[in-house]
């Protein structure tokens, strides 16, 4: 099934799909509706049905944590000059930093170096606390989706110390267009993740090419913190971003950013100034 | 005006008390109770009085983020062998770390390097955003209380990466009794900070030695993200964590630390296994 909320900022409301992919509306206005439904997976066929979607917002109203995984695949690391990491780097995205899939993402004051990174959100449904391994992990999640994980790189890398300074910038999450539940995606470490800026394709990956899976990272993470329903992990980035290329391309005011996952569906934001 | 949420963990009441110390019932049970009382300040005569206080919990129900200064006192930066930073070191902690001020705290599974952290905490009544300048840095502050940013030091150091991983650990951040409001603080760069574990005094500060004070930061943080109403800052701990001891004293189940801070109150936590 896919949730989304659609409608305007701060009015979104639920609707969930099944193998037809028509919206159906969910009735109740709580912030936890649509992960109870993505719990529930309730019968839609009675349900009244969207014609229309004129905006995705974020498909979650409220998100505990976001805890973001760093370097995770090898040709990223490498492109960043990075070392391979023995085990999981772990940062924090607030969750006021979410936005729609095609909302407009802003361009920090003062920012030169903005860059992009498309990676498979993973949404816990279940508390996950100190796992016994890695195979209990996947019984937790919920599901999947895209997120664009935005990054300043002079904010993250240069301004002193950890790298949430450049991460948590206003919209520098956005997230969607829907979570497609758990039991629909037969590998989550089989899927494609592509990104483009103004139409040129400067990510072409795959979930294969993680360093440490999700079933890896909600395990590991559990040792570390509660993951709770709601929460969001963004599990890192392949190579091709901005950061990586010889010229530094970073974004600027009137870019627009594309990037899809298989089966989660395409973002497309264009980027203004703060 | 102090602001308190009291009562069983889960089911706590908003009170309020004037400069009586006479807690009063605030009725009505929302989430964000506790930060409209703080901003609202109401007479508090006719309301019911509250006659004893079993348990303190959070005084915010529900806080948006929690961001965390490092190295932010001289002495703090020496003891720790690190170099006085040129800005403010940024990091973060989940909101639901948060336990009350007398709750226990759970010791993670597979730690030794449990510490502790008397701070400030810098609660924000006003969005702050792009700020211009320190001076109207203060405007945005409600109040202040007391922090215990408890911290795991192999997790936040030595295991790859970000600070994050040894901060936010399931009841690692100990808040309150009370929120005091800002204008019952005189200057909130001279308030003393102490801390004991086992009735041995182990901190004894003042916030007069911040490196960067509460405008400061507040200012400085707005220029790479949004502090919204609800928002919590940590602003960093003085010399005496066991970090910085020749024997690295770090917490065992079974230990008890109390910590206060002028005109904040006193919290007092047992330590226990997770």
């Amino acid at each position: 099934m896919r949730i989304a909320r659609v409608g305007p900022a701060g009015q979104e409301q639920v609707v969930a799909a099944g193998s037809d992919g028509i919206w159906h509306l969910i009735e109740g206005d709580d912030a936890d509706l649509a992960l109870r439904t993505a719990l529930d997976r309730p019968a839609l066929d009675d349900l009244p049905v969207i014609e229309q979607v004129d905006r995705f917002g974020p498909p979650l109203g409220r998100i505990g944590k976001i805890v973001c995984i760093g370097l995770n695949y090898r040709d990223h690391a490498a492109e960043t000059k990075a070392e391979i990491p023995g085990e999981p780097i772990v940062f924090l995205k607030t969750p006021d930093t979410v936005v729609g899939p095609d909302d407009e993402v802003l361009i920090p004051r003062k920012s030169t170096k903005t860059d992009w990174e498309v990676e498979l959100a993973v949404v816990i449904g279940r508390e996950a606390r100190y796992l016994d391994s890695p195979e209990q992990a996947l019984d937790h999640v919920l599901g999947y989706a895209v997120s664009n994980d935005v990054s300043e790189r002079e904010f993250q890398i240069e301004r002193g110390g950890q790298w949430d300074k450049g991460k948590n910038c206003e919209t520098f999450n956005p997230f969607g267009p829907w979570l497609l539940t758990a039991d629909e995606v037969a590998d989550p470490q089989q899927l494609g993740l592509r990104l483009w800026v103004n139409g040129k394709q400067w990510q072409n990956g795959t979930t294969a090419d993680m360093i440490f899976g999700v079933a890896h990272l909600v395990w590991y993470l559990s040792q570390f913190m509660v993951l709770r329903p709601g929460d969001v992990i963004n599990t890192g980035t392949p190579a091709g971003v901005a950061l990586g290329q010889p010229d530094k391309p970073y974004l600027r005011a009137g870019d627009v950013v594309e990037l899809e996952i298989d089966g989660l569906g395409k973002q497309r934001q264009t980027f203004g100034a703060a």
